[in-house]
C-alpha cells in the first residue's frame, strides 16, 4: 500500500464515508485506518450532527472503529481532509506512520507539523474531496466553523 | 474560577472521575470541562478498558460529555494528568483557553506546546494524582503503554 494507486484506493473508502455522512445531514469528512498489509482496520466519519458528538471527527471515528490495538506501527490513516490539530495529535500520539490526505485547500490542518515529526504525508489534491467540502462550507458555514472551534469566524 | 482554590476544586471533580475509572478496572485518568463562570459543562474519564474504546481519553470524554457548543472561549479543561498529544491537539483546535493539570511527573504530554500557543497552563503537582498514576503504571504497565501508543516500551 505504498503507491499512488493504493493511496487512491484507500481514499475511496474515506470518501464513501464522507458521502454517507453528507447523506445523513452531517459534515462530510471521512477517514479510515489501514494496517501494514493494507488491511482495513477501521473506518468512520464525522458524527457531530448524527450523534451530537463533537469528539467524533472522521479520523477519531476511524481510530475508534479499529478498536484496541497494541500499536500502530506501519498503519496508514487516510482522510478526505487535512487533519485538524485534534486529529493530528491523535496521529502523533499513537505513532501512525503515514497519513493520506484527500485535500488541504478548504482547510489546512496540522499535516506539516506531522511531517516535521517524521510522519509520512501523501497529499492527493483530489478534486472530489475538494468539491465536497467547498460546497458543504458554502452551504453550512456555521456547522463547519462549529466543527473546528472557530467561533470568531461568523 | 481563577485562583488556586478554584483550580483545586475543579481538580477534585477530575480526580473523582479517575478514581471511578480505577474502580471499574480502567485507566485512572479523569477530566472535566468548565465554563467561563465556573459551571461544569462535562466530565469524563478514560474508557479504553470499560468501552473497548481507544479514543476515549479523560479529556476527550469530558469534551464529548459537554455536547455540542458554539465555542470554547473562557473554558477550562482540568485533567488529572498532563494531556497527551491527542488531548493537547483537542485543546488547541477548539481554543480551550486554560488547562489545569493534576500532575506531569509520571507523563509529560503536550502542555508546554500549548503554553507556547497561548493556552494558560496551571500545573498543580498534586500528590494524590501522582500516587494514583504511579501505582497504576507499576501495576499495569502494558495497559498504560497501550493507552499512549508506546509499543516499544515493553
Amino acid at each position: 500500500m505504498t503507491g499512488t494507486t493504493d493511496a487512491a484506493a484507500m481514499l475511496a473508502v474515506a470518501l464513501r464515508e464522507a458521502r454517507a455522512g453528507l447523506a445523513e445531514g452531517g459534515i462530510p469528512i471521512g477517514a479510515a485506518l489501514f494496517g501494514a498489509d493494507g488491511e482495513l482496520l477501521g473506518r468512520g466519519r464525522n458524527r457531530r450532527v448524527q450523534d451530537g458528538d463533537p469528539s467524533a471527527h472522521g479520523e477519531t471515528s476511524a481510530f475508534r472503529a479499529a478498536g484496541r490495538l497494541r500499536g500502530y506501527a506501519g498503519t496508514t490513516m487516510v482522510t478526505t481532509l487535512s487533519p485538524c490539530w485534534y486529529c493530528s495529535g491523535l496521529v502523533r500520539q499513537f505513532g501512525i506512520g503515514h497519513v493520506v490526505i484527500g485535500e488541504a485547500r478548504t482547510f489546512h490542518g496540522g499535516h506539516d507539523w506531522l511531517a516535521e515529526h517524521g510522519v509520512r504525508i501523501t497529499l492527493l489534491n483530489d478534486p472530489e474531496c475538494y468539491d465536497l467540502m467547498r460546497d458543504f462550507i458554502a452551504a453550512r458555514p456555521e456547522l463547519w466553523f462549529e466543527d473546528i472551534g472557530r467561533q470568531e469566524a461568523l
